[in-house]
Parts: C-alpha cells; sequence; structure tokens
C-alpha cells in the first residue's frame, strides 16, 4: 500500500487541505500515517528544515530573523465516531460547515499552519512549525512534552501560537488545574446493626457541604479576567448494599488563575478540605495571558485588525502551560467552537477556517523585515 | 465416586457431626452432596417421612399431635476461604471452639436439628425438619421461597424455629429491610467550565445532609425494643475527572421494625427524601417476634430454663420473614456469634452446640402427649 498523502499545500484551497487532514484518520496513537503525510509534504518545501521525533513533525524556517514564532498544533484526535469522513453542509443559517471528527479540534488549525508553512518562505519573524502527537490522552504521552524534554532547543521562540479552537478568537493564557480525592473514613458493620459502625458517606456530607458553600474566584492577571472553579467530579462509597461504608472518596477538580502558583493551588485546596484525608492526583499550573509582551501585543493587533475580537481568556487547560512552563508566552488561536470539540456533532464554519489563515498569513508575511 | 456420607446419627457426638456437616463443603448452589447425604441418613428412620424438592430435604414425623413445630435450617454457605476442613482449636479463655466455613453460619444448626430429627422418635409436637439450599445468594433462588411456593403444605405449622446463629440465645422476629437509590440530577459541563453546568455531586449534599440529621427510632414490638437504622450504603456519581456530573445516586439501606407494614416503610423513607428521585430496589417487612403466642412462650420458657438467657429482638433480615407471610410465629435459635457469619475467622465454641442441642431436645423430647 503506498502512502496517503496530502493535497499539494501551496495550492489546495485551506478548507479543502482540512478535510483532507481530517480524512485520514489520526486517534491518538495511531497518527504515523498523517504524520508520514505531514513530513513528505512539508520536505519538498526547501526553506524549511524538518526534524522528526516519533509521530511528531517541526519544520523551521532559518532566516536569521530576530525573533521566532512557534505555531503548534496537534495531529491526533479523540475516537472517530461514525463522523468521517468529512461533510461539506449548509447550517442553519445559510453558513457553509465543515463536519466530522477534528474539524473542531483540530485539524482546521493543523490545515492552516500546514499552508502557510507551505506558502510563506520568507515570513516577518522566522517560524517554527510543530505537528505533535499524543495531546488527547495521557500528559506522559503528550508528543509536545516528549519534544520539551529531548529536543529542547526545536522549541526555542519568542511566542507561541497554539491552533486550539477559540472560535477564531484569541483567548490568553489558561487556568490551571488540580485533581484530588477528599476521603472521608469510618469504620464497616452490617447496615442491620448500623451503630455499631461509622458511616463514612454520611462523613463526606461535611465534604458536599464545603463545596456548596465554596464561592470561585474571578482574578485579573495581565488584563483578562479568569473565573476559577471547585468541583466534585466523582464520588464513591460502599462495599456492599448490606454494609456500612468505612470510606467515600470526593474527586475534586479546582481550576485556579494562572497567577495563582501549583503550591498556592494546593495549599488552597488543603485549607478548604482540612480536617479530611486528602492527596493530590493532577496538578498543573496555568499560562498568564502574556499580553504586555511586545511580540504578543503585535500578533493581537494585528490578528484582531482582521477579525475584529477582543482577547478573552481560555479557561481550560491547554498546552500553552508547556511553552509557560519554558518561558514563552503563548496564546491560543484557532477555528472552531470548543464547544463542539469531541462532539458526534463536531463541525466548523469554515469561515473560521479561511480567517485565521488570513490573519495568521497577513501578520506573518506582512511587514517582511528581513535578517540584519 | 461413592456418595458422601454422614456419620450414624444417633450415635455421633453432635460437635463430631458438625464438625462432619461442616466437611461437605456446600457453597451456594453446590449443596447437591450435602443434599444427598442429609436425605439418605434420614431416610433410615421409620419415624420420619423425608420429601425432596432440588437441594431442599424435609423430613417430618406424623403422630398427629395437635400443634407441630418447624425447625428450619439452610444447608448453604458463602465461599470456603481455605478454611475447610474444620478444626477444633482451644479459645483464648480455654473454651474448645470449632473453625471453619459454616461453623457459625449455619451447620451448627443444621447437625442440632439431624441429630434430633433421628433421636426425637416420638416428639411432643409433630416436626417439621427443613435443610434448605441457597440462602446466601440472591432472595428469588432461595429453597425455602421455593418450597413455600411449590409445596406450601410441607411448611405448615404453628411455630417455626429457623436455626441461625444467635449465641444460643433466642432472637424474636426480625426487622424489615428497604433498600432504595436516592438521585440527585444535575447538568452536564466542562469542569473547566463549571458554571455552565449544574453539579449532581454537589446537589446530592442535601441527601447526606437528612441522613446526618435523622434518628433512627427505637420501637417495642411484643415487648422486644427493635432499632431501626437509615444508612446509606453506597454512593456514586461521576463520569470522568474534566466534567461536572449529571447524576448522584445514593443507596440507602432502612431496617424498619417489623410493626411497620412495607407501604408504611417505603412511606416513611419517600418522605424523608422528599424532592429528590426515589425507587426502591429491595423490599421485605419484618417478622413479629410472635412472643405472645402460648407456643412460642413454652419454648422461651423450655429454652431459658436450660440457658438461663433472655429473648432479644433480631435486627438483621432473616428468614423467619417468609414464615411470618405465612402466618407462622418464628424464632431464630442457633449456635454460633452471628458477627463472625462469612468471617474468614469462623468459628463456633463447641459448648453452644451441645447447649442448643440440649435445650431443644428437652424442649420437644420432654413432656411427651400422646396423640388423642
Amino acid at each position: 500500500m503506498s502512502p496517503v498523502q496530502l493535497p499539494d499545500l501551496t495550492t489546495s484551497d485551506v478548507v479543502a487541505l482540512t478535510a483532507a487532514v481530517c480524512d485520514i484518520p489520526s486517534v491518538s496513537g495511531e497518527e504515523g500515517p498523517l504524520a508520514d503525510a505531514v513530513e513528505a509534504a512539508l520536505r519538498s518545501y526547501a526553506h524549511l528544515e524538518v526534524l522528526r521525533d516519533g509521530d511528531t513533525v517541526v519544520a523551521r524556517t532559518t532566516l536569521g530573523r530576530s525573533r521566532r514564532v512557534i505555531m503548534a498544533g496537534h495531529l491526533d484526535t479523540v475516537p472517530v465516531q461514525g463522523n468521517l469522513p468529512t461533510e461539506r453542509r449548509r447550517g442553519a443559517d445559510g453558513q457553509e460547515e465543515l463536519w466530522g471528527r477534528g474539524a473542531v479540534d483540530m485539524k482546521g488549525g493543523v490545515a492552516v499552519a500546514l499552508q502557510l508553512a507551505a506558502t510563506l518562505g520568507a515570513p516577518r519573524t522566522d517560524v517554527t512549525w510543530v505537528f505533535y502527537d499524543n495531546e488527547e490522552v495521557a500528559a506522559e504521552l503528550n508528543g509536545l512534552g516528549r519534544v520539551a524534554r529531548r529536543h529542547p532547543d526545536w522549541l526555542a521562540g519568542d511566542l507561541a501560537v497554539l491552533g486550539e479552537p477559540t472560535s477564531g478568537g484569541i483567548e490568553g493564557g489558561c487556568n490551571g488545574t488540580l485533581r484530588a480525592d477528599v476521603r472521608a473514613t469510618g469504620r464497616t458493620a452490617h447496615s442491620a446493626r448500623a451503630w455499631r459502625g461509622d458511616n463514612a458517606v454520611h462523613a463526606a456530607g461535611e465534604i458536599l457541604t464545603r463545596l456548596n458553600a465554596y464561592r470561585p474566584a474571578e482574578v485579573d492577571v495581565d488584563g483578562l479576567v479568569y473565573r476559577e472553579g471547585l468541583s466534585a467530579v466523582g464520588i464513591r462509597g460502599g462495599i456492599a448494599t448490606n454494609m456500612v461504608p468505612d470510606e467515600c472518596v470526593v474527586t475534586v477538580n479546582y481550576r485556579f488563575a494562572p497567577s495563582r502558583s501549583v503550591q498556592e493551588a494546593e495549599a488552597h485546596v488543603r485549607e478548604v478540605f482540612d480536617g479530611f484525608e486528602l492527596s493530590v492526583t493532577d496538578l498543573a499550573g496555568g499560562a498568564r495571558p502574556g499580553l504586555t509582551d511586545p511580540l504578543v501585543t503585535e500578533f493581537v493587533s494585528a490578528v484582531t485588525a482582521t477579525t475584529g475580537g477582543r482577547p478573552g481568556p481560555k479557561y481550560g487547560w491547554t498546552d500553552v502551560a508547556r511553552f509557560a512552563e519554558l518561558g514563552i508566552p503563548a496564546v491560543n488561536f484557532g477555528p472552531g467552537d470548543p464547544a463542539l470539540a469531541h462532539a458526534d456533532d463536531e463541525r466548523c464554519p469554515t469561515e473560521q477556517i479561511t480567517g485565521c489563515a488570513r490573519a495568521l498569513g497577513a501578520w506573518l508575511g506582512g511587514d517582511v523585515q528581513p535578517a540584519h
């Protein structure tokens, strides 16, 4: 079988290119054929140096510009639910939409990047295009994280733009996220003689009382307001239907503003659930929006001149936080409504795809300043 | 292979007989070999009419006495946990104990019944000895229930004594039991944007608050005080660790005094959890202790004259409730501490086994009133 191929990156319409990228299925762990097609397509452009690690493909210009922008997007998707191949349909408002797995998260962003990588032979900054694997699964598999560990120099730069869906607006930074198991304990007994035991599920009532009383903060960070949240995402307790449970575990998720450190976030949650056993199972800091950085300001001005929107905060944790850890300001900017990511009816107005391509092309392509 | 055999019922010591009954493993569903041995042993006594349904064996005298006592016990046990064959050991207090699966629940009671069935050729009342299968598993498999449906005449009588472990005391009747799923509902959302959802686990806090506020009643029934209880026996909620749950189910178990009907019990629980969806998953009425019945009074006097104890209430639901449904007063009386039933270190002081045999023998064998 010959390898799958992408259409010509230079001449193809970016919506057709998005459909083609979607139509090469690449569920997490199975990105190989798409990564091969991406690598093969990019290697035909002399202005790009192409690197590969696993199923992550990196292509970069080496024009000696004073500044370097990293444009990053993941190749993988969540599992296909009978929603491939893609279809173009007319939406209720008459708008053309591209339907299918990846249309939102995030093959539109990938297609925009592929086209600009091919066509921008002399961008105004040097650009590193990163197409990575395993974003939708466990953090330790994440291709961007792997490259950061193995080849940190591949990710050097002054600003990172992650093509995650933002409905074509700019979303700065992201909230951090902490998960913890809060444990109420007791003593088991037969439920016919419940007074001999000490019911851990009843004791967990106090954990829920505290969650109900909690008032999440709204925190201004660099001019964007991040809304926090503390939620139970799971609860479990009980051994048998005739036993008083001796353990009840409430799994909580704290989403915290990027101005808080991970240490501060953990201390806060421990204070809220003081008196209960608590173990942190997942903890990742957020990313400040970096809107005060000069290069970010330029990017925001150029993009909003085209799209007309204003930057907002990103609530969900995204890989911008990985760039924040490397000290690189990072924003999210891509086509598609994030609320439709992973949905069976995942779909994107095609105008958002062309709009993103136009905005990024105008910024990176315009006003080229030759090196030195 | 020749079928397993029990020792001679007439000449064997009742503790040795208990050990022999234990040493024929009979986990629920696998009672066949023991039922065969019981049937074969009982058929050799001319004063007994022996009947069989599945792995339930019924043996009865037909002396034409004015009253009939039903002595019932189950043949099955919960799974063996390396605790067979039985061993005799000396307890900390110097008392001899029989260790092994079934020593408590309830092969001591079975052995006592087998010995008395064989030796009491002319008991003071007619006696129906019932050895049944599948007590430890789902109610619909219960051998006593099956016989009640198929051969109700086999269970006709004026008093039933169930040989369940009571540490050799008399425990009258039993509490009823109701299980229900109490459901809190909400609306799902990504936990990064929790304010868009409505957290069902948080909503379940109110269910736990009501459980914590609940004060169970103590109810006097026929002179015995039944202690009630309302306990969460399980709780579950949560779809994924980044989702606001839209459902949380608390499984509650209400143990209610035998003076309440099942309808009253259900109405009570619905009132406690008013405002929540509630579905009853299991409901079985209790059994009044029947201590005002003349035959029960005689039984209690005779047994307590030997054992010295006073009757107490039975809190756990037992098959006495099946006799209560048939309109037959029923009590629990058998060797072994119920708290050790099903335990890996299940064990019974051998003195309790001989004590029960002595007390029942004195009652059933003494003061024989010839028929007519």
